[in-house]
Formats: structure tokens, C-alpha cells, sequence
């Protein structure tokens, strides 16, 4: 048996940001943090709504202040005291003022506010200001911060905690954002037993180890992880687990059997399900080549490859990015949350026709970071987090020279 | 009434630095992405455990293969077949063969696997070898990803996925991590109204804006928020709240009532907490002078300004890596995920004596990176979303000049 359908890494990229986000949901205001925005939104009203003072001190007629000076002062009678969170009760006159903290309201006849530092209190009913203020000086007028129907965020917005303080200012406080995908991990093999087993495990068996990265990056970009299974190598029962959680999931992650040797049934398996479409059987990657991408119905498939460092370059390549693009945004590929730039510390060898994303570690040298390759035998597991972050050799090169500039995808 | 201790940005770093975190507590592995080690966490048993193959082929014993070539093959017998997971049942003899899968343990006798490329079935139970293959060759010996005893992680290090996964080989399901603050949040002020209240609003009322972001932001550090509240301006009521929260809370924090104004109660309440010591009232940065840190009992205290842009200034520049010190991790001041190298648009000035964190637009100009600042008035809440990120004019400069580089703290 061959691979079917290899795609380059671009063919497979435009693939994946062809796909349409699964669809929208209204979520709350304190729900809302990371989630993305579905539709545009406006503000339903101003901020202010009303004439806020930004300092303490007194509301004015500015034209009363005019020419004010340390040694001509306006003087002024102070006609009231503005109660934060109310309306004024009084308003303000020809050559009178109110008292007003940061915030207030400015009562009517004022059209702005006089630092308290710039006044002096003479008695009771008096104050003398020492400068000037223009009309409109330390008051926010109505609509000055958010006018009334102004766009806020536009859809596709990545949501912020500050984005969430200035929704809330604005009451508002439902949102549709993009459904988070729903996304089961399927471990397969007759030698995976649960990483909950204690040690010492016998001779030919190992502890599932991939599906708890998987879920673990499936969550860092926003998708919920429902299940995690584990399914021997056996084709009815891969088959009757695909079949079930696809009823309820939007995506499922299987690893290992997704290559062509006599253990692999992942295609097979895909192949037989209902309304099955094969979008890819190999990826010119190395690693990772082993991989499968199939639809079920309105349910995603990707076979992974069953060695961890495999499956984890897989994961930062291609389903992290896919699984934002189910969220509506439009992500970088690979996934990953911040680069380096750095010299390559040796050559690289690599083969003309598929990218390699090689893991490296970043080594501060005296000409700055230097990038250094992590190298094991296929199968280690301990490769996975002995990389601070990888790097592409492109399917045009057949290897990076020492020394070349190079990118470094960080993963820590 | 004055600021009474005031800090430079720099001896409040100094001062956070010097904290200790909260404390340790055992985490299972499937809640462990995200915390941070508080113990070195060593191999208890090697992995593999086994000799594994890390290519379908056959277990030989090297030696039977040497010189073997297209023209010269050595023939081997094939005696059994390794089941996945199992431990085989047969041993390989001189000039014998098992067929082995990837990830198959080894049986006795045999030190190397031939891929199967390399092979031809000639018969029921004879292969031909065309390549030699060294001992060791396409096999994992024990120990040989991860020796027994092997320093795995230090303490202080903040768990990704594949680290988890790594643990999950392991068979490491319980850790010793550090404690996640637990965060309660107060917005103070009579002006202030749940962020659920539908509008239009009456006049001198405007919505809680501060308590969401600022949660926000303690969860994207990996804080536990517990509640979000509201209290008027109510010296008794702010005092009780303090009091009561402080019993099942690490952090209290407190916006708005931070400065020296009339309504400005908080430092006055926390001075009234039970053991209660005032450690700064009052920062040397701009926005965000009115800033309060106290503790009292084991609880911290942070008093910060009710205006959202001078507290979100205050969340990234010293809350946020405060919050991850608790963690036990070392964090970089200020918190922010990515940072951009740009030059500046237009002159900034600044004053000596105190830290500038300004707002900027990022704009892709033809000499790269343009940081442009965001301008607003004092007060306004759009302002927190309008910037890219966010510059420091550090304390010894008196503003930067237009082409100056600078350092761009990301915010999106």
C-alpha cells in the first residue's frame, strides 16, 4: 500500500483556509475573553451618555475664567456640589461654579471644569481661579470617548480582556462569536495503555503519550477537548468510536496507524465511514508524512502520526492553525505564539520536494541567538520538549547552509 | 492628603521580585498544562523499558548481516512474529529472523532490525537481506530516550503540552506544583453599575468597565478569579468587603478610590486592616501614579485607579508579573506575550523622574515598523483598545525624539 493523495505543505494550507468556520453562538460578556467575534458591533449608545468632569475641581462657564491670572484671579461663587453617580441638582450661572469630582456630571450652565489645584476656597460661597480654561477643558462631552453608532470591532476580532472592558462600558453585553470546536483525541495501538498506569509496565508496552499534548494544544487555541480514548489496533472498533463521536464532535484527532504498514487502519477506517471524502493521505513534511485528512458528514478526521515528535509538528504545521480557522480567524502557519530570528549553528541537510521542520535550540552567542539542531532517533519521545521551537527548510531547498538567517517557530 | 510612599517602577520591581509564592499543592497530570513545577521532577523508571524497534522490519542479530548486498544477500530464517504490546514468544538464533513492527519489543537474541525495504520474503520462512545493519541499528535500547533517574524538568518550569506528554510516557500523574492565586476583584465608586445593566443609563451612572479586564488579565496570567464585586463610596462597606474577602482570597484588587481626592478611601481602609502594612502608596508612572500595594495577614492588597487606561497600564506593568511571582516562575516587567522593535512616529515628552508607558498604533511604513502614540483625553475607555501595544519612556529620559527605536510591548 502507498500514500494516496500527497499534498505539499502550501497545497494542504490552502486547503485549510478554504474551510468555513463552524458556525456562531451567543456568548456572555464573561464568557467572552479569547472567543471570536462573529459579527461587527457598534455602540447602541454614546460614552459618555452625559458631560463627565476627567479632574476634580469645579464646572464653569469657561468664559468666565478668561484672563484669570495668580494676580487676577476670577472669583467665583459656588453655587452647589455635584454628588458622584447623580444628576446636579443645580445649575450653573454667570461668575458661579459647582463643586465636581473626577466623573461627575456636569450640572447645566457649565461647559467646563477648573482643576482644583488652580482655585483657592475663600470662604463658604467663594473661590478665586488662578488660570484659564477653555470651553470643553477636563469634561469628556457626550459621545466624545464612543460616539453613538460608531464600529467597535469588526468580526473576526480575537477578544482581549481590555476588548471585554470597553463591551462592557457599552452594555453590551451579549455577543455572537464562532463556536469553539468540539474536538475528540483518539490514541491507537495494542500497545498503548492509559497514562494513568503505574510503572513498572510490562515488556511491549508503552503509556499513551500523545493524547494528552494533542488535547493540551487543541485548548491552548481555543477548542474543547471532549474525550480522550485510547482503541487497540482493531478495524471495527476504530471504526464504531469514529462512528460515535462523530455524532457529537467537530473534530477528531486520531494518532498513530495513519501510515501504510499492515497495522494501519486509519484509512480504511475513514474511507468506510458514511459520506466519507479522503482530502489527503500524505503530507510532504518531514516529520509527519503520515497524515490523514478526511470529512464525515460535518465531521472532521485527521490521522496523525503515532511517533510523539511526529504528531506534535503535525499539530504545530497544520491542525492548530486548521482548528483557528474553525474559530473564524485568520491564523498564521505554522502555530506558534512568538519567532526568533537566529543563525543556523551547523548545515542542515534536507531533500528537494518536502519542508522539514527540524527542532533547534536557541543558543545566546556573541553574534546573538544562534539556532542549534535537536537531534535523536525517530521514536523519542524526549525530543518533543528538548526543542525551544523549530525551523522550516522550504521544499525548494535541499538544506540550509551554517550560519544561514533562519526563523525559529518558538514552542516554549 | 499626599501620596505617602512613593516607588519608582524600579524598586517596585525589586520589591515583587523578592516575594515568595504562595505555595505548592498536587496537580494530576490532565490539569497540569499551564502550572508551573515546584519540585525537579526526575525519571522513575527508563524509557523505553524495553529494546523497541523503530521501523517495520525484521530482528536480526547484526553480525549475520554484515556484507550482505543486492548481489550478495544474507539469507536468514524467519522464526516468529512480534505481536505489538506483547512480549515475544521466540528468540533469534544465528542466521535467524522475527518480523517486528514499529514499536515492537526485541526479541532475545537480536540486537538490530533490517527495514523491510531492505528485505525480500523469499518463502514461508526465509528473507533475503540486502543492506548490513550495525547493532543498534533501528532499535530504542533501554533507557536510550530517557535513562532512568534523568533530570526531567527543573523547578520553575512552566508546563506545556509536550511536557505533559513526556510525563505522561513516564507514568508521572501526580505533581507538585505551585498554588494559582486566587484574585478577588472590587470596582469602587457611586457612579458604578453592574456591566449587565441593559441602557440607556441615567445621567452621572456609568457601567463597571475595570472588573472584567482586570479578571481577564489575572486569568490569562493563571490567577483564579473568585468573585468580582461592587461597593459604593462607603468607607464601613469598602472594609467589610476587604475584611471578608481576605479570608479565602491571596488577592484583593481594588480600582478606583486609589488617589488623594475626597472619594479616595482605599488607602484609609487598608491601613485599617487587621497586621495591616502599607508597602508604596504611590508609583512613579504615568498613567497609573495612584497605585496602593499593602498586605495584611497573608493576603495582598493592590489599590489601583479607577480610570482604565491608568489600571490596565498598571495590570501589564506590575499586577500581572506580581501574579506570576505567586506562581513561582521569574517573570519578565512588564507582562506581555510578543514584542516588536519599531521606530517612533513623532517626538514623545516625558518628564524625568517617572516611567512613560505610552499607547501606540503599530503601521508598517517602508523602513519597517512605525510605533505611532494613541492620544486621548484622561478618562476616556476606548483608549484601551485603540493601541497595539505600548512603549516606556524609562525615568531618566525627559521624552524620545521621532525616529527614536523603541521597544513595542504587545498587547493583541
Amino acid at each position: 500500500m502507498e500514500f494516496l493523495k500527497v499534498l505539499s505543505v502550501k497545497e494542504v494550507i490552502e486547503l485549510i483556509k478554504g474551510f468555513h468556520p463552524l458556525g456562531t453562538e451567543i456568548v456572555t460578556l464573561d464568557m467572552a475573553c479569547g472567543r471570536i467575534l462573529a459579527e461587527t458591533v457598534r455602540a447602541q449608545e454614546p460614552v459618555p451618555h452625559f458631560r463627565r468632569a476627567t479632574m476634580d475641581g469645579y464646572a464653569v462657564r469657561a468664559k468666565d475664567t478668561f484672563g484669570a491670572s495668580e494676580s487676577l484671579p476670577a472669583i467665583l461663587e459656588v453655587v452647589g456640589s455635584v454628588e458622584m453617580g447623580k444628576i446636579p441638582s443645580f445649575t450653573v450661572g454667570p461668575n458661579q461654579a459647582g463643586a465636581i469630582p473626577t466623573g461627575g456630571a456636569l450640572p447645566e450652565g457649565s461647559d467646563a471644569v477648573v482643576m482644583v489645584e488652580h482655585t483657592e476656597r475663600i470662604d463658604e460661597s467663594t473661590i478665586e481661579v488662578y488660570r484659564p480654561v477653555a470651553p470643553g477643558e477636563h469634561v469628556l462631552s457626550v459621545g466624545e470617548d464612543i460616539p453613538e453608532g460608531a464600529e467597535i470591532f469588526k468580526a473576526g476580532r480575537l477578544l482581549k480582556p481590555q476588548d471585554i472592558g470597553v463591551l462592557a462600558a457599552l452594555g453590551i453585553y451579549e455577543l455572537k462569536a464562532y463556536r469553539k470546536p468540539k474536538v475528540a483525541v483518539i490514541s491507537t495501538g495494542d500497545e498503548i495503555v492509559p497514562y494513568t498506569t503505574k510503572g513498572p509496565l510490562p515488556v511491549g508496552l508503552i503509556r499513551d503519550t500523545n493524547s494528552l499534548f494533542i488535547a493540551g494544544l487543541c485548548e491552548e487555541v481555543g477548542a474543547e477537548v471532549g474525550v480522550k480514548i485510547l482503541v487497540g489496533d482493531d478495524k471495527k472498533r476504530l471504526r464504531d468510536a469514529c462512528h460515535e463521536l462523530a455524532e457529537n464532535h467537530d473534530v477528531v484527532l486520531l494518532s498513530g496507524g495513519s501510515s501504510v504498514g499492515i497495522r494501519d487502519f486509519t484509512l480504511e477506517v475513514l474511507n468506510e465511514l458514511p459520506q466519507s471524502r479522503i482530502l489527503f493521505h500524505g503530507v510532504a513534511i518531514k516529520p509527519g508524512k503520515p497524515t490523514i485528512l478526511a470529512t464525515s458528514g460535518n465531521t472532521y478526521f485527521w490521522g496523525l502520526p503515532g511517533q510523539p515528535a511526529s504528531a506534535l509538528t503535525v499539530m504545530f504545521a497544520l491542525v492548530c492553525p486548521f482548528l483557528q480557522v474553525m474559530q473564524g480567524t485568520f491564523p498564521n502557519f505554522p502555530y506558534s505564539k512568538k519567532t526568533a530570528e537566529a543563525v543556523l549553528s551547523v548545515r542542515v541537510p534536507s531533500v528537494h520536494g518536502r519542508e522539514d521542520y527540524v527542532p533547534v535550540q536557541l543558543i545566546n552567542s556573541e553574534n546573538g541567538w544562534m539556532a542549534h539542531p535537536v537531534f535523536g532517533k525517530s521514536g523519542m519521545v524526549s525530543l518533543i520538549t528538548k526543542a525551544d521551537g523549530f525551523i522550516i527548510i522550504g521544499e525548494h531547498d535541499e538544506g540550509l547552509d551554517e550560519g544561514s538567517p533562519v526563523t525559529v517557530y518558538l514552542v516554549r
